[in-house]
């Protein structure tokens, strides 16, 4: 079976990219894999793959080479600027896979840089990934790819190995289309990694069982793909294990979102919201530590072991009721916020939200609001209006005031909710702005100037 | 001459109330002081003044009361629930100057409360104070007094004593408008402490020296009271002494601003932040420490007493432009959301803007922008093209621009900018909005959904 399929060279085997690896040996494939860390490739190698000491020897003569590395930096080093970079030894019209994720600028300047080395022969694919370490193992990942028709025609039977076979977007716009597809899903994973350890910490401050809070949030219109992911791994207290993604990885997905943000004159109020406490994580130390450890920052000195006070039955409901509040207010917003930029940076909604609503960023209540976010969009530039039974009757009044009483109770507390308290101002905001009765979704207005 | 002055009680001898209650002294009132704080009634007996062993004891038989307590739970426990509260003995007519900052919704409740007690008689005053503790000892407190006309003639002596000629300011609107008044100065108290702190702890990352940063600071167009006041203290390394204002007080104010703008709507998108980012201080165990100290949010573990790094002339000079024109975007900001507040609750605009540029909040930025954003509200609700030349050619962009460069470096630094972000997210949806090239007040619009 082996010789049916092509070689691939596979660089950069962190948690990702050994998962995405091993999984094309298991397929099949002849892979070697090239990492600066010796005993990645001992393990890559007692698995079924060949090891290569530099980029360029692990991609010679392969028609195919995939690169998974952390940052733009260490793919301009890997594949163009370093001593043995990839591009010296790169086969004539091979493809390369370029799945890390990186700002669409770069990648671009990338295709720019290797026709100016005069290897425009390259065929390469910006087709950056979501799902996680296991959907990688199992080769079910969410791949978002944008490339030239003759890159993608030479790329999708690899790119269809690794993904699932409703996961795989072909994004219209050619290299740089698939990084901004995955930076507008990486605004909604950047507030809401933080909004499992915002509401969590809330949870706490009021007293509440975390189990029980997470078992609610779950069950509710709060529900989100991150929070199930999260949660279990903050409950694993005091050591926040296994370390799945560090707080530095999402930071530097952040800042790469409010870098072109800034780039298009696009206001991620959400989402810059969240970096700031990324950074803040980072000042103290805590950036190699697991994304779920965050709730550090809401509830520090407090033991979260000691078992919760016993609440009444009906404290309990009030108290799981504002945190499955703040958490519906948060989900709105960074909706709304994904899909104004979406639309900034010219990209096809409804595959935004096919693909965010099947990817890490899924939540219910972007799968209940985003779709009248899209309408607008697709209507213009004056929809008055915003009839709520668009949204089951959702009002953003509703979601507003909720939102108020968990901020009010933090306050309270003395507890900061850095992304509900954003999330508040911003409905503030667009129901000043608004209608007498306008839908939850039509809080997106307050990012995308003309929707009044 | 003791004997040409009127008897006067005083409750609450802290910091503050300690200050005024011994200028009045010295001014040859007689004054009787209460306080829980038994050491504190020792220093001021002798000083010269009288003990009272309870509130009722204190205000027995005096016309004039003065209330200096920290919260409106305080005054309301003094004044009138307690078991020995003023209420109980206040004299028929006696004048009750809350020099307290409480909210507006309070001191109102208070006088109905009088009422309901079969009190009317009580001349109550609202007159919330700023300037500090060594202007409180001076006798040269801003004052803002909002009361009945009877209560005003009577107390005016008084507050005359405590107030600097200059700064006794009557807020029309009756009881409530003083504390409105109060709140609106705490917009800009609240944002420019956290500046302060967060402009420094900027310099400190970029490798500044301190002092430098401090002194460029001062010479420039960032000018704030506030860093003016905080920043010694905060170079007082490591202690942070003395403790001049804690960050338990500004948050306290600061809660009393969100709070009062989510029960009428208002967006307090600057103030929020700066909240969120006391609580964190707070959540941190930070709470009793003076406010300057909220630099280690910022640097932590760095030490900031070692010698900062030796920039190049031409490094130190772009980097000072970073730290001030991050203060500036700040103080645009707050200067907007005060103002537009302010309208909000009816305040006499002029009357903020001379009360503000004339204490604690102060800043250049206020004096140069705000009249741009008070003719805007005054001209009515369609202010088309905000001219420029208006602020002495200063244009919103430039002030954005600058910003987004000083947002660039700290994330390139990997450090948060809580206010610094918030500001140019706000400056960004302002520009979304506005003409093409509208001058830096303009950015109040975000504030106010009509002004467009």
């Amino acid at each position: 079976m082996a010789d049916e399929k092509p070689q691939v060279s596979f660089i950069g085997l962190g948690a990702m990219g050994f998962g995405m690896a091993t999984h094309l040996l298991k397929q099949g494939y002849t892979v070697t894999g090239f990492d600066v860390w010796g005993p990645t490739l001992d393990r890559f190698e007692a698995a079924g793959g060949r090891r290569a000491a530099t980029p360029a020897e692990a991609v010679a003569d392969k028609p195919f080479c995939v690169c998974m590395v952390a940052t733009a930096q260490q793919a301009q080093s890997v594949l163009v600027e370093g001593p043995h970079a990839a591009v010296s030894t790169l086969p004539k019209g091979a493809a390369l896979l370029l799945c890390s994720t990186v700002p669409c600028e770069y990648v671009q300047s990338l295709q720019q840089k290797l026709e100016g080395l005069g290897r425009g022969d390259i065929l390469l694919v910006d087709c950056p990934v979501s799902g996680g370490a296991g959907r990688a193992a199992d080769g079910t990942l969410s791949i978002m790819a944008g490339a030239s028709a003759a890159a993608l025609a030479k790329a999708r039977p690899l790119l269809a190995e690794m993904a699932d076979p409703s996961k795989l977007y072909i994004v219209q716009g050619g290299v740089g289309a698939g990084s901004n597809m995955k930076m507008v899903h990486q605004v909604l994973a950047a507030c809401q990694i933080l909004a499992a350890s915002e509401a969590m910490g809330f949870a706490d401050h009021l007293g509440v069982n975390l189990t029980k809070a997470h078992d609610a949030v779950l069950a509710s219109d709060a529900w989100n793909w991150m929070f199930e992911h999260r949660v279990p791994r903050m409950l694993a207290q005091p050591q926040f294990q296994p370390v799945a993604s560090a707080i530095l990885i999402i930071m530097k997905d952040t800042s790469i979102i409010t870098a072109e943000a800034r780039r298009c004159s696009f206001p991620t109020l959400m989402t810059s919201t969240a970096e700031q406490v990324y950074f803040s994580g980072i000042v103290r130390g805590f950036g190699p530590d697991d994304d779920s450890s965050l709730i550090r920052l809401y509830t520090d000195g407090k033991s979260k072991t000691k078992p919760a006070q016993a609440l009444g039955e009906e404290e309990e409901k009030k108290a799981l009721d504002l945190v499955i509040n703040l958490l519906k207010g948060i989900l709105l917003c960074s909706a709304a916020e994904a899909i104004a930029f979406a639309q900034a940076v010219g990209l096809d909604l409804d595959q935004v939200f096919d693909l965010c609503i099947n990817a890490a960023g899924g939540s219910k209540m972007l799968q209940k609001h985003g779709p009248e976010m899209i309408k607008a969009f697709r209507n213009g530039t004056a929809i008055k209006g915003w009839d709520s039974a668009d949204s089951g009757g959702e009002r953003l009044i509703d979601v507003a005031e909720s939102l108020r009483d968990a901020v009010t109770e933090a306050q309270r507390l003395k507890m900061p909710l850095f992304l509900g308290n954003q999330a508040s101002s911003l409905m503030t905001l667009a129901l000043k702005a608004g209608t007498s009765s306008p839908a939850a979704g039509s809080v997106v207005k307050v990012w995308a100037a003309g929707l009044v």
